[in-house]
């Protein structure tokens, strides 16, 4: 499981205060704890007025960059904001998001904003399976072509399948009882057609309305990682999801000898 | 998911005593305690000396089924003994367990002893998928194979498929990595030749030799209801593991509006 760690984002309180506030050293704290307890990514959103947002975007690129080796998951609604603080960036990482809804006022959309961008380089980057004639759909077939019309855009700035995080943006349970089931339809959809895809998904959709989400959002970590998710937009201190995929990979027999589930447990990283 | 409730067994130490001491009352409350918390049959195991277990199990019988109304799953590793008590129990249930292996000194096997016993019956039976030439195998061929014995064996005496929950007896993890993938695919495997048959399994030899083995138990009960799993001899009362099944069976869209989980969360029933 890659996992995307997503504890440096303005729309929690204590970061949007430490933002205010120019508190580096909280920002510091959070890259690296996220980190050791196994981050591939560290997210970056800022969540500003647009105004301040491309400013606060460096200074948190600046603080996660200096603290840690992890690679950055650059994350912001606006594609030209992105674009302005790409250069800013040292190591390739991950670009959080694009798609193919028309960008207002214009008739591109993020994927033409951002592909040329990364033409040639290691980069990566989250795609939502939402565009303009569709909005955001639920159905396979949908997820399917719009996928389909991402990665044809991507190939013609050389971006191969490998380098694309699909996110099929799972619809809460209590709203649809097979949301998770057409999340796996779609995982199985989109990998018939490119086998070296990444799927990826946020975890707390799913259990929006519901009490006791945690125990939704585990049991969603387990199937998806059997249905073949392949990284998760995550909080990597949460022991409870972090406990769903190490025991989840241990019963999937990815995990020789069971050694890192016991390593973990043995390091009090689950519970 | 159908639940074995496995708390009345002579090998837990606190039924040992009550057992010992005739404690009828501690045997009636496991039986409503395991009843209230959603059991579909209630298992018994004596676990004694053979000299006193038809005595023992004709004991148990009369104080659950005076108790509750929940079937009884009579268990046995002496056919002759289950043979003995079935005639004392008032409702058809289950029983557990028969398989393809030679009884001690004979040439029948724990199937031709039970079977003409419950022809035209409501009876069920849980079947190991062991015999005297392979022993307990862990290769999905084989189990398939002694899964058809036991199937072709069971229809002779008018025993349909739906009658009989196949148990695979699934090896501890940490000896074979493979172990919950083999569970998997012999699901598949029986299902494929036989759609009605129920699947069943123990819940702990999986996590066995393991720290944690709670979390390797739940992750197992998540991925093996997905798989196709039907019926776990398990203690209802264990709220890790109901959870796993409320929140899998919600996320399998088998849980109209989510309403069954979030009963059982209100009720405290699950963590």
């Amino acid at each position: 499981m890659i996992i995307i760690g997503e504890k440096i984002n303005g729309v929690i309180p204590s970061v949007k205060k430490a933002i205010e506030e120019r508190d580096a050293e909280f920002i510091r704290n959070r890259a690296i704890q996220q980190e050791e307890a196994g981050a591939d990514y560290i997210d970056i959103c800022a969540a500003t007025a647009p105004a301040v947002e491309v400013e606060t975007l460096k200074w948190l690129i600046d603080i996660v960059q200096d603290a840690v080796d992890t690679p950055i998951c650059i994350d912001s609604p606006d594609a030209l904001f992105l674009k302005e603080v790409l250069p800013f960036i040292r190591k390739p990482g991950l670009i959080n998001s694009v798609n193919l809804e028309n960008i207002a006022g214009s008739d591109l959309d993020k994927c033409d904003v951002i592909f040329p961008l990364i033409e040639g380089t290691e980069w990566g980057v989250v795609a939502l399976t939402c565009d303009s004639e569709h909005g955001t759909p639920q159905d396979v077939p949908t997820r399917v072509e719009i996928t389909k019309g991402i990665v044809e855009k991507a190939a013609k700035y050389g971006i191969t399948p490998d380098k694309i995080h699909i996110d099929p943006l799972v619809m809460a349970l209590s709203t649809d009882n097979n949301s998770l089931l057409n999340f796996i339809e779609s995982i199985k959809g989109i990998k018939a057609i490119y086998p070296t895809i990444k799927i990826t998904s946020g975890l707390s959709n799913i259990s929006f309305g519901m009490p006791a989400r945690k125990l939704i959002n585990q049991n969603f970590m387990t199937l998806a990682i059997y249905a073949g998710m392949d990284s998760a937009i995550m909080d990597p201190l949460n022991n409870g999801i972090m406990s769903s995929i190490f025991a989840s990979e241990a019963l999937l027999g990815r995990d020789r000898h069971t050694r890192k589930f016991s390593a973990a447990v043995r390091k009090g990283r689950i519970v």
